[in-house]
């Protein structure tokens, strides 16, 4: 197949929708902003899905769900998150339609309005607050450690695939505890969790650290981030973790009886990662040629491709892929024979490359004749001829080093694109030229807004465990303590 | 603890509806119609998805996801779905709140209404039709076997937890054909798979069967589901599986060249399951002390409950209620052992049988002198002391045992409850008694709706391979091929 693929050098941004579409994860509806995942797309989120689910159960949670729609009131009881989130939604005001009078079709049916208009979920920390309240009454209660799988839907303007779309799946975690120690250990808790499955998974190096108070999630005290880099040198955030304290207790009145045997209002965590993160595995680790696909949360790890002339060569070559089909099954990898006729081999070769398939296996008569295939790697397109003797702990082995590889590319990557700067003249540069850029800043958001407002650069995080120095603001020479990692960011 | 619990024979429906609460599966929320599914009952809805997951995939199909809103008019195209779907049903019509001028609180922003009414899915056959069109070409696209996980909205006036929800959980699949017989094998596959999964997960025995044209998913041209019997005697559609023909494919001009290089419209097929399942599990076989819940998919198979009167006697117990547990959970059993000070043994008992967990493990200080622990199954209620050697081979056949006698007691009491009628006034005596009421129909809508308005019931389905008999319409005497079964349902 060809191609076609615009390469990132041309155009980053064409490249990245073009493969997203080209390579079967997604593609646009008939509903703006709304994507479609298409299978090849959602089993990857099915892989992403059940790791993150199992780390979560062993660190104690349980999945619940809670319901789609918001009461448009619930939204006013927590004045910042109202500002943050009520805003650019989506409003059910009718619950019936009709024939319409006048000719074809159907029309709301203005005799079923709604009392009260609901609200699509954007995020549930009000309905799930709502409903806390009804399950605590003492510290016995407590802590309630609820996870859950949903859609979520935030009216936005310019959405792309993966990155911003307007309905978007996700978790969300929400959690209730007795003590503030306790809602700061589950949310940092929680960050490492987000780490450990974007690092040691998806292959992607990120920076943990919180934002600062400009950039909090609406209605938290502090956000905990990890910040990843993508390889137009911009930043994006890939999971939060948020320390509520009691904002949401107080604003739905969740309190209990505490071992003192005083009432109190509970402590509260919200964390959540979403579809968005497959937007930043493909531009972390694709190339002009297409995906590349981490072993570990690929849909498919190996494809057997068969080499032949003719319908003779193909059976004989079919009995052999089989074999090895059957042999690596056994060894729990994922693993297809692609023997359609309809396509040449060079076709499937190019098109499981656009695909991101880890390895492929390609195996001809002349292969046979020596008890070897030839397998390619799609992190380095390298290609070697193995021997069919124990193939299938060389491909385990491979795929353990593909993954590394691609998670030590990805950090060299990002290393290399960390620049200390003092001066503003450099801070312009630097942003200009991409990558994170740690910097001292004021502290302020006045400052933080002017830096945004000049280069449109933001803070991306102050990483956890700073080095504490003296220095000056880059923008104002006021005095600070630390320096901040700024980007321009999706 | 007190259960408090309605017994079925004082109030089937509040016995129903106060279990699903004091069980801790669902209860209501804020929001008209839509409940949440607390952490026990959600467990068990994944443990159903799981298994259920599973047999898609075994049976060729992928997952995929499609936007959560429909545009108004996609309804219209298919004449007789949108009368069945489109009326009562969550309407969007506006993408932005805005502050209040006149005060506090948000508002619907006038200035932000939707060119055309978004509709939340009801079912997902317009969006996704409309989304295959692009996918489908030449009969090498062909077939396609999605499914969906997903949340829907019904606008029903009148709810019950699980049984009828505004918002209700459910996986939809949907598939695209070359021929009508593939189609109608892929239909009839879907509706075994849900049998094979009602009856051998759930302990629930169905009656397979196809609806009649009254009765027809909105948009089909026939309609295959399972039946199942409820306690109270009313019959409980458990799953449908639809032959669609062409219809969505000449709604949204789905065609694509055959073999033979000719234009034709794609063949169809949906089918799902929902969280309605639940209630059908509830009903079939709680009792008046709570939930029972079968082995194969309960989110706890066995509880180990202490008996001690001081510390020194728990310590003692603890130390052999580990070793079980780690023997148990190494055999692949779910296990909790629950030591908590807080609460009486006796209140523990209690607990537990209300959750339906399907073993309970007591152990003592006598016990533990006498190497046994005291086994009680929930399903029976029956005691035994048993030796702790092979204790988790016992408890592994024990649970098999349970499941095999959940269904069997289930379809004992179903089978008892058929009644082969053929006068009027016999099938009016036994729809009032309950059950499937077996009898002769002339197979006009006309009949159908008749019967219904007479008695409430309605015919549940025409079972596969019913024999062909002549007989009389039990109403209108005219002739008839073939008893129907008839039942009042939920």
């Amino acid at each position: 197949m060809s191609k076609g693929l615009t390469t990132r050098e041309e155009n980053y941004s064409q490249w990245y929708n073009e493969l997203v579409v080209k390579s079967d994860l997604a593609e646009t509806s008939a509903v703006r902003g709304c994507m479609v995942i298409k299978p090849y797309g959602y089993t990857l989120w099915e892989n992403m899905q059940r790791i993150l689910d199992n780390m979560f159960k062993a660190t104690g949670h349980t999945n619940a769900y809670f319901p789609l729609f918001i009461p448009k009131s619930f939204f006013s009881r927590e004045a910042s998150h109202v500002e943050g989130f009520a805003k650019e939604c989506a409003v059910v005001t009718h619950y019936r339609l009709k024939n319409d009078p006048d000719g074809k079709g159907i029309v709301v049916d203005e005799n079923a309005k709604l009392e009260e208009e609901l609200i699509v979920r954007p995020t549930s920390e009000t309905i799930i607050w709502n409903t806390y309240k009804n399950w605590i009454q003492s510290y016995r209660d407590l802590p309630i450690l609820c996870n859950q799988w949903a859609n979520v839907v935030r009216w936005e303007m310019r959405t792309r695939l993966f990155l911003r779309t307007a309905e978007f799946l996700w978790q969300e975690g929400h959690t209730a505890h007795e003590s503030k120690e306790e809602a700061l250990a589950e949310t940092e808790k929680m960050i490492n969790v987000y780490a450990d499955f974007v690092e040691n998974y998806m292959g992607i190096p990120v920076i943990k650290g919180r934002k600062s108070a400009n950039e909090r999630f609406a209605g938290a005290l502090d956000t905990y981030c990890i910040e990843a880099l993508m390889q137009d040198g911009k930043a994006l955030q890939a999971g939060t973790s948020h320390f509520l304290g009691q904002n949401f207790a107080k604003a739905f009145d969740v309190k209990f009886l505490n071992k003192e045997n005083q009432l109190e209002y509970v402590w509260a965590t919200s964390w959540g990662v979403s579809t968005r993160l497959i937007g930043a595995l493909i531009m972390t680790h694709s190339d002009d040629k297409g995906l590349v696909l981490p072993p570990k949360i690929a849909p498919l790890q190996v494809v057997i491709i068969p080499v032949y002339r003719n319908e003779e060569e193909l059976k004989q070559v079919s009995v052999v892929a089989e074999q090895i089909k059957a042999s690596l099954t056994a060894s729990n990898i994922t693993v297809k024979y692609d023997d359609r006729d309809s396509y040449r081999s060079g076709w499937k070769f190019n098109e499981y490359e656009l695909k991101g398939v880890p390895v492929r296996i390609a195996i001809g008569p002349r292969d046979i004749a020596q008890n070897q295939v030839e397998i390619c790697r799609r992190d380095t397109l390298e290609k070697q001829s193995v021997n069919n003797e124990n193939l299938a702990e060389y491909i385990k082995n491979l795929l353990e080093d593909i993954q590394t590889n691609m998670f030590n590319k990805a950090k060299q990557f990002r290393d290399n694109n960390i620049t200390k700067v003092d001066t503003w003249e450099d801070f312009e540069k630097a942003i200009e030229k991409g990558g994170f850029v740690y910097a001292h800043w004021d502290g302020t958001i006045e400052t933080e807004v002017a830096i945004k407002e000049k280069t449109k650069a933001t803070i991306r995080c102050i990483p956890f465990n700073n080095p504490q120095e003296e220095g000056k603001c880059i923008l104002t020479g006021k005095p600070s303590k630390e320096r901040v990692l700024f980007a321009k960011a999706y």
